[in-house]
């Protein structure tokens, strides 16, 4: 019973489309790279090419999730969800483009709590009206949000006003780092037992692949977003001198979206659907992910392994923007409810503080 | 049938009180201008006639408005409230006092979060007892007055920082400047369709001047504004000089709270009357119309009018101060009622401020 | 009548063993005083010594302040619960010491909005599932912290940002502490009107001691803290060398914990007993007295007293944690829920701006 007999009940269309358009662009991007096409083309294409295994990612743990229950679902996502961004972050720390990664990390951050953020309560609002945020969940989250995103602030403010921490700045990075993952692990008994209440609502489809498929889908995507990460960052550079963008502007916008697109679509297809709760859920929990395990995961394999030293030591600018964006949405989680103009200014912001990265 | 036959029902006693003290006002500081008397008397002569020529020109706006609706009214009454300060800022611009107009356009904010809204809070709170704030509008305005202000602020914050782009202070000041006109121009449409709740339960006074009468009294005002303001801002210099008071301490205390004391004397007024809810959203709005209205057009007009050099790059203190003072009022928003204590904490972080400004 | 025969009645068994310990524990810390004890052993004993003296003044407080209703306990306690704290501080800048006070006075908030409130949320949680804390009296609370707090860091901030009242520093911070002690007389009848609402469930035993008595241990215990306190800072140095601990680590986790430690343990016991309302409002109530009484009135002393030099700038890092601490506790009331994994997390953050001044 090979695979294309069944995909009428196996797959639903948006999986052919991610599948095929998947390989195919992995294929492209093959050639791209080794054909030695122009840096810009190729960079273009293995963007996308990251994108859709990036969703291929986050499907085939869906699936493998879904016979674990819920919970593990949750740990999984955490674990594999951010696989393809790690390893555009490693490529790029083993390429030495710490400037860039730093940014990235951050720039997700940026991305999802103003840019994607805005975006969702823009949709949400011109289509439903004023949305209402109140469930205690939104909450929760975002004050561990903050909290989180301030425990891995705390290096940089301490490098900033020249505390005596900040001359130690690698082993204090380590030792926060530690913490960080620390905190993570803890936090993971936490989604097993929150998770129930509101996936139920939004996941009635009963799962669809087998599990052989599931974990041969994780493999190869995995396998295959190795690959074209590394030419991603590989032809990133040429492309940033052709385009004339610093490093820190590619990597606080364009590897920030590129590595999160799916996650940002989804977000924004839930608010447009009228989910404002889950929407801001799902949003406010990416932020969370890059402080307690990608951020620190970095930090302590560009340490171990020799690769362009990472600390978490991101530069003032980065920090104020990250600080002011968590505060905010904070503030816009407490409130209760968003408008679309929230949504506008947020997009605004998200626009002025890039536009302040410009100057590379 | 003249005016005087009439004004028994076309103006009310305030009206007349406003009219004749701002006529009078307005004579005597042309006196004390081209009279040359002692510059402390001509400053203090003009200051009053401005805040006088401000609520006309409220007091006119708000008439004409009620012809054209709830929502006519706040565009007209955001285009051209801020008409008087606008003319002292352009004239303290023609004659070089940048500092003044900066520390102004922060003033403003800080006087209409702390000292204003302190004093709501203490006079709502000795004669109420506890007042609640619960309203989502109320916190909604909370929410975007944050946002806004937050935007302003990234300019000065870059430069801070010593981020790339705070060498290129006066092209990112103009960006970020267009960006918030644009939001306030979105805005527009949010406050036609939200405005009509809230101001039926506050204004049930019938409109009382013929347009004829609101128009000539906008352009008599507006205009009288023009001269009064150029002398105010003549008189400021050296009167800083003889009382020994630096520009920017002028600016933040004096040119503040001379230019919104109309607005700031109706948000206590409603408080005192008990309406902690609408003085609560009048207060907050005023902060909002800085940051999309007034100050990125006077950066604009600085620019395009070769007037000293107006950027949204505003001193660390300043910046520091604004910050702090929005975070603080968007938490006391969300916490949904205010107290005497928490009004007589305000106005002492106020005092405290204004202090730390008097060495200039 | 000998307080023996009656000791059943008049003093429960938690008195006497605060009181046995207490003076075993300074006839101990004498000894090792005069006898030139190693001076960590001796540091160690006469911080147990202020700790269960600080426990004894607190009691007799409690028990003095009954006779004359809840609301003058709470008047008491404001003045003369700190007083083992302050005697540490005053012989402490007696010695010069005064980074070590800096870094204690800030350091006591932090323990307590990150350390303390994370225990109790920790200990809270596991023991009974999310707690609420809805009420508005912790949320007032929390506003008022956070203003009282950021009016006590503006000197710093004008320091920071070389401000120009950065360099007028001792006359800024007199005038600042000046305003904030009176900022407390003002919050006295306001903490007499709403004691009664919130002490009348906890405190349902009635007084026990009588007043003769509670004023005989009042002085009693107050004289020996005095005593000491000297030889507990005394003792500090030495030990501070020996152990190879910055004075400013010294002062931010073991003094600010030595010195708090009967209200920590207090505020952590009545969240294990599930009474997280009480025990938030009493953990958030200790950064008001430091701000507003405590920080103020050793800056008062220091100055004319002609002790070292006490001002209200404290360094960059104990700033920023500071208020990025008290936006978190705010962020955290205004939630209106606790879990543990925030208590989590509150821990870690506080072990991370620890780590930070290990390297003095």
């Amino acid at each position: 019973m090979s695979v294309e007999q069944t995909s009428g009940q196996t797959f639903i269309r948006s999986d052919l489309v991610v599948i095929g358009g998947g390989a195919g662009l992995c294929v492209l991007a093959g050639i791209a790279h080794y054909g030695n096409w122009n840096s810009v083309v190729s960079f273009l294409v293995s963007a996308a090419a990251v994108c859709l295994l990036a969703s291929l990612v986050g499907r085939s743990v869906e699936q493998l999730g879904d016979r674990f229950g819920p919970g593990a679902t949750g740990v999984l996502q955490s674990a594999l969800g951010n696989l393809p961004e790690l390893f555009i972050c490693i490529f790029a720390l083993k390429s030495g483009l710490v400037d860039v990664v730093r940014a990235a990390l951050i720039g997700s951050i940026l991305a999802n709590l103003l840019l994607v953020l805005g975006l969702a309560f823009l949709v949400g609002g011109l289509k439903h009206g004023t949305q209402k945020l109140g469930s205690e969940r939104a909450r929760t989250i975002s004050v561990l949000m903050l909290l989180s995103v301030t425990a891995m602030a705390i290096p940089s403010i301490a490098h900033e006003v020249h505390s005596p921490a900040g001359s130690h700045e690698v082993a204090f990075s380590v030792i926060v780092s530690i913490i960080l993952l620390a905190l993570f692990a803890l936090s993971l008994p936490f989604s097993l037992r929150r998770d129930p209440d509101s996936t139920e609502v939004v996941e009635t489809e009963p799962p669809r692949w087998p599990v052989w498929l599931a974990i041969t889908m994780l493999a190869v995507a995995g396998a295959l977003a190795a690959f074209v990460s590394d030419w991603f960052v590989k032809a990133l550079e040429p492309a940033m001198d052709t385009l004339n963008i610093s490093p820190v502007f590619a990597g606080l916008v364009i590897v920030a979206i590129a590595g999160n697109a799916v996650e940002n679509v989804v977000g924004v297809q839930l608010a447009a659907r009228g989910q404002s709760e889950y929407a801001f859920s799902v949003i406010l929990n990416s932020p969370i992910q890059i402080a307690l395990v990608l951020a620190p995961a970095l930090v302590l394999i560009s340490q171990i392994f020799g690769l362009a030293s990472l600390t978490l030591v991101f530069g003032p600018m980065l920090v104020v923007s990250l600080m002011l964006s968590v505060i905010l949405a904070a503030a816009i989680a407490q409130d209760g409810e968003s408008t679309w103009l929230e949504g506008a200014t947020l997009i605004a912001l998200y626009g002025i503080i890039a536009t302040s990265f410009w100057w590379g």
